[in-house]
């Protein structure tokens, strides 16, 4: 895949809470500290300064609480269409944006168009697991209304994702239920499980997981519906800020508690950075012909260097043609 | 409602990872430092001492891994099944059971019936909030598919159970979604918003709330399907004990670490105190006529005589008439 390798990310300026600042910044940290070519997607006049990346310039941006099909449909020349028409247009590798995720996934749905075969496209989300590499959640908000067959599909697209990207070499497979025997469930459930369990799925399906066990879990893949996913997801992600900051009004109680928090901090933000979800580099949407990439809306520069370089790996290692095969065998 | 608060509660003696002995011991507690009269039922060659309490000798137990529906219908003499007997018969003003939920549910259904007009009954389980009374999540696992109807009708029995229990004047309920639009969710969730916003619903809608607000919510009542709640449920539960096993690793590294850890700790111990479930004196299944509540599987002492308490107060408080109320006004 080396004509991939050649090319540049395209990454969505106007992307994000804290866009365009952080956005170019963090494309900067891209280009200068890991060699990664990139270009950036925006209105020159609310960019601003490109730090010396090139921008393809356009007229318009969707905003991030905009109507993602009207927004999508309406403003053909926003950075999210331009972007994902570089990927197209083969003049781009990978495209990511931290910005509305509902018209990132139009945008590159419209413009990149799906593998032959799939359904629909799914979004997969790395879950922390300290002291190994992430668990990916699919889907994780894609698609609120799923079929077995799409959920079968997410599992086998997950599987080849987890490999490509963290290099688990037969990923376990687990279904997100509310038991662990295969009659609990709704029919969706049910009826996925069956499929899942018969060899011909090509995954390695390890049975049902709950709710209890997503994070540090011992499946590879954990595979739900979007409406379920993105519950469980930002669950998560709600229950660890909600008992991060609790922690920090305990740790400044006082002079006493403030000096013992000194003495844990070394240990403790080595925990916290492997749960931090800026670290894990994005979620990708699984499906599509070309690599999209979505950075947390809140996503720091940090956060975007680790995105564009997601991006541009899985590229280059040729994901696209991974997932067509996941479908197809 | 006299005659409720003359009547003993029922505990299944029987139910719970930890029984009999913690079972016994926390109904013995209930019954001496709260005065509450407690009856026990199981099998007295099963329960063993039960220090003095009366017990309703029965030959069956349902295991907690046994399938619920089988077990009620196979087992008419078990704990459960005649610790429900005991409420429909008058006997008791509650029942108590930290075992099989599923056979829990399925043995309150059978022996106290339904309120009339309620389609099905649902689980009501406390959200910790730090600082302030518990929210209440509903439904929390008994109904894996539900109708608009369903869940409408589990708003206005919750709002009605957080008033009766924690004495909130007028819940404010959230339905749980993946945006905070109307237009975002399953058509079960439109379908559902469009009806809880009309004043006739009887309840007060505030609007879709999103997994990330669950822990610490500023909404009373979350209303969702048993799926969908139970894996929210289940996520926040083990996200939690995840965090608290990770933090008491680090706690525990090296003998500064420790030290620094016993300054902290008497200000970390209410938060976590405030987190347990155990404190929260369990879940109540609403829409029974009966009072009928499920504490957690792995029970203590304390926790069973908290959910003994909740039972025996909010049955003498009529929770069973302001369902009634809730559910035809």
């Amino acid at each position: 895949m080396r004509d991939l390798a050649a090319l540049p990310v395209a990454v969505d300026a106007m992307g994000g809470d804290h866009s365009p600042g952080e956005i170019v910044a963090g494309a900067k940290r891209a280009s200068e500290e890991l060699g990664i070519e990139v270009v950036l997607v925006g209105p020159p006049e609310l960019v601003g300064d490109t730090l010396g990346l090139e921008l393809v310039a356009c007229t318009e941006v969707i905003a991030m609480d905009e109507d993602p099909a009207g927004g999508v449909r309406r403003k053909k020349d926003s950075s999210l269409v331009i972007a994902a028409e570089l990927v197209r247009d083969n003049k781009a590798c990978a495209m990511v944006s931290a910005g509305n995720t509902g018209a990132t996934m139009g945008a590159a749905l419209l413009r990149m168009g799906r593998i032959k075969g799939v359904h629909r496209p799914c979004i997969a989300t790395p879950l922390p697991r300290p002291g190994r590499s992430p668990g990916v959640l699919v889907d994780a908000g894609a698609n609120a209304e799923c079929t077995a067959s799409m959920l079968v599909q997410f599992a086998q697209m997950a599987s080849a994702f987890s490999t490509a990207r963290f290099g688990t070499p037969s990923p376990s497979v687990g279904l997100l239920s509310i038991g662990e025997e295969p009659s609990k469930g709704t029919p969706l459930v049910k009826e996925t499980h069956e499929i899942l369990k018969d060899p011909s799925a090509g995954v390695n399906f390890a049975g049902n997981v709950e709710g209890r066990d997503l994070l540090g879990s011992s499946f590879d893949v954990v595979v739900t519906d979007g409406f379920t996913g993105n519950v469980a997801l930002k669950t998560m992600e709600g229950t660890l800020r909600f008992l991060m900051g609790e922690l920090f009004s305990v740790f400044g109680t006082n002079d006493e508690t403030r000096a013992a928090t000194d003495v844990l901090m070394p240990h403790l933000a080595p925990l916290a950075a492997s749960l931090d979800p800026e670290s894990a580099g994005g979620a990708m949407l699984l499906g599509l012909e070309g690599v999209c990439i979505i950075s947390h809306g809140s996503s720091s520069a940090t956060a975007m260097m680790n995105a564009i370089s997601v991006g541009h790996d899985l590229a280059t290692a040729g994901i696209t043609e991974s997932l067509r095969q996941a479908i197809h065998s």
